[in-house]
């Protein structure tokens, strides 16, 4: 049974007795906020056999919170080290990417998608960052893996992983988003979840090499380097073209994420990471580097990531993911338990620097209120937002509308419509709306 | 065979060629960087039988690069969602929290560390976290848990984990030290790598409930209440004292680490987090907050935790943890491979802000360069800091030093026996030194 934050969790145990558990249950938080009485608190614990212990020095013993003792506060537990790499409570097993079945013809060159549903802050926990694999994924040894740069450069160079360990490295934390991110929606096809409208979306701290200092080590032909190839070392032949003024600025060669080394399915040992821009051009198992004096038009820039418009023509090389923004919680799939106070937040982000303000709507976008988001704010990163709402029990159309450091406003699906068709798979950036019925189901819906 | 980042790892594979890769791991990155010349790389790629193919349409497949490519490049790799739940490559399985045996009686009371020595940036994975417990952990169901607020308040109440994650949550970085990282250097025993000497620390992303808030929703008795104790659910007891000031300060009733829930063995479902203050105040699996007019005096605030002066007397409830940082790599127990540049990084941070200055020593003290700092730099949260090196071969011995926001700098380990003598176990901050052998070998050693 899912609740309401998208966990599956069983049945309350019997904490103190059945029926005070049943009288906690379904007091919650009411508009008024529950006044959860000491009186009737001490009445209810007076009829249990308790395992009363004084806890400490001040007579706390006789507070009722402590009687009845549940058995993990009576016994010793386990030993440190028991798990050298620790892993999430069983009773959060549900939590998991999990793939769209269908949606490609072979889960290699499929997706699995990250559920924000169940997520806090701005750092996608490594173990749930989503997976978009063009020919699966292998596990390669660092021992045996190169990156070579090559092409306008004075000295073309082969780094072992050793190598460029030694160099120079920085830390920073950036969102990615795969450029097909909500595609389902451009085809009004309303998939249950935020997991699967926004879940190709992550965020970490990733370590590596900036760029340029990698292109200044095998002196870079300035005068004629206008792009770069970057290559992938898995059988995708996944090439993706960067004009060189980008690599030169932000661009990482990558081997860290959250703290320790990239994950297997994220490009371990090594990978690009190219702020601001769709999660394709972040090459995984990176292996080579040229550098060139035209766009490749490689074929996942020619056939892929590319958008049909209205009058035929493509959108080529449209990579920079636009200010965008979506609720997590209350979201699709969910389930309000109650009236009362609940915390709406969300996550923000733009590829073009930071978020400036985050706007939230419970009416489908006739009013709106600002809210109020986490710091720091960083550059071309997730940001959380928050919404203090107490719900009546009302019909509510839940949106986000986010603002970048840029000005630029997070536009309604009919605006992109409007300008793009109803044709494209990738680069949707609309405002989403989730639907509250009055018995409390979330679902997503499009109104625009 | 552990490589210098102190990760272990097999022998390189034939990549391209045995001899070639022989060159390049001669040549690592010397004084002058290596010049792989392109001439000899195309030599050695004379004699290898290729399955050259040409991977885009500009005629990068006549790139040497690209051939001979290994069988993950040849071969369809594994699908989405193979892990549900992620986990790191294998060739990382020896990146471990570690107990450090016969540190106390039971492992059920011990300490585990984190690999501070193979991390980057400043997010500890969860997996790795370092744990300490004084009568072992449990998984907790969290449909059973409840947090009761009572004492000097005008309505005692008893929340659910349903309650506390509909209310307002806040999310913030923040570094998590045990008061007793680093005592054994008090005691002149050298304990061989960072993740021994420093390894009781680690910094994450929290989510939660400001106490405030809560405090705020009992009616909290503003004129009388001076202290909160808080109180965990295991069975060892755990109570400990923290001034109101600081409870209506940062302090978070917290569910969320880097994103996720909690793990069981930090806290999970609830703990407090306490920013700056030492990790035993951080309560885990909180299950009650009483409010007072005076401090507790529990076991945990008068037989541990305190800090045997000169004088016979005991310095109590020390709890900020003062300005420290460390050096991660190189250190203790790595070898540096072969002279050359490198970027001597690690961390710093300070329970009273953020960290203004870090300076570097290669020469014990003598002379300091200021390092470069990791951003965003936050407040009671690690700091990553970074200098340049190039090693000739000489024995060096590698110092930093951390200054804080309020000017505080961080002392010597004479400095601070000189105060407070050789007896104390806890809030050691003292400046680390490693030496560097002739031969690259990296050893803890105390020159003060």
């Amino acid at each position: 049974m899912p609740n309401r934050f998208g966990r599956l969790r069983p049945a309350p145990e019997n904490f103190i007795d059945a029926e005070l558990a049943q009288t906690i249950t379904q007091h919650g938080l009411d508009g008024e906020r529950r006044g959860f009485l000491r009186n009737s608190f001490a009445a209810a614990m007076a009829g249990i056999g308790g395992n009363a212990l004084a806890l400490d020095h001040s007579g706390a013993g006789a507070d009722p919170a402590i009687l009845n003792l549940p058995a993990h506060s009576r016994t010793l537990g386990l030993p440190v080290a028991q798990q050298p790499y620790g892993q999430p409570s069983r009773f959060e097993s549900q939590l998991q990417r999990r793939e769209s079945p269908g949606l490609t013809r072979v889960p290699q060159a499929s997706v699995s998608f990250t559920p924000l549903q169940g997520l806090f802050g701005i750092i996608t926990p490594s173990g749930l960052h989503f997976e978009r694999h063009h020919q699966g994924w292998h596990e390669i040894d660092p021992a045996g893996h190169r990156l070579m740069i090559h092409g306008l450069v004075k000295q073309a160079k082969v780094y072992s992983m050793d190598d460029l360990m030694r160099l120079p490295s920085v830390s920073r934390m950036h969102f990615i988003e795969c450029g097909a991110n909500t595609a389902t929606e451009w085809g009004n096809v309303a998939v249950p979840t935020v997991q699967y409208t926004h879940g190709m979306l992550s965020c970490c701290e990733f370590t590596g090499v900036p760029l340029s200092l990698l292109l200044g080590d095998c002196g870079l032909e300035r005068k004629t380097a206008r792009f770069i190839l970057a290559e992938g070392a898995d059988g995708s032949s996944m090439t993706r073209t960067i004009a060189i003024e980008r690599a030169l600025d932000d661009v990482l060669v990558a081997y860290g994420m959250n703290g320790e080394m990239l994950r297997p399915e994220n490009g371990y040992p090594l990978r690009l990471v190219v702020p601001g821009v769709q999660g394709v051009s972040w090459v995984k198992w990176l292996r080579r580097i040229k550098v060139g004096d035209q766009a490749w038009n490689a074929k996942d820039e020619t056939l892929h990531y590319i958008d049909l418009q209205p009058d035929g023509l493509h959108r080529q090389y449209t990579s920079i993911q636009e200010c965008k923004s979506v609720i997590t919680s209350p979201s699709g799939g969910q389930q309000l338990q109650g009236h009362g106070f609940y915390d709406i937040n969300g996550l923000a982000w733009s590829g073009r620097g930071k978020i400036k303000r985050v706007d939230v709507s419970v009416d489908g976008g006739r009013n709106w209120r600002t809210a109020r988001l986490d710091t720091p704010v960083l550059s071309k990163c997730l940001t959380r937002f928050h919404l203090d709402w107490v719900w009546h029990g009302e019909a509510a159309l839940l949106q986000s509308r986010a603002i970048d450091e840029t000005g630029y406003v997070q536009p309604k699906l009919s605006q992109l419509r409007q300008v793009r068709g109803t044709r494209s798979i990738y680069h949707n950036n609309a405002i989403q709306t989730w639907q509250v019925a009055a018995n409390g189901e979330v679902s997503n819906v499009q109104i625009d």
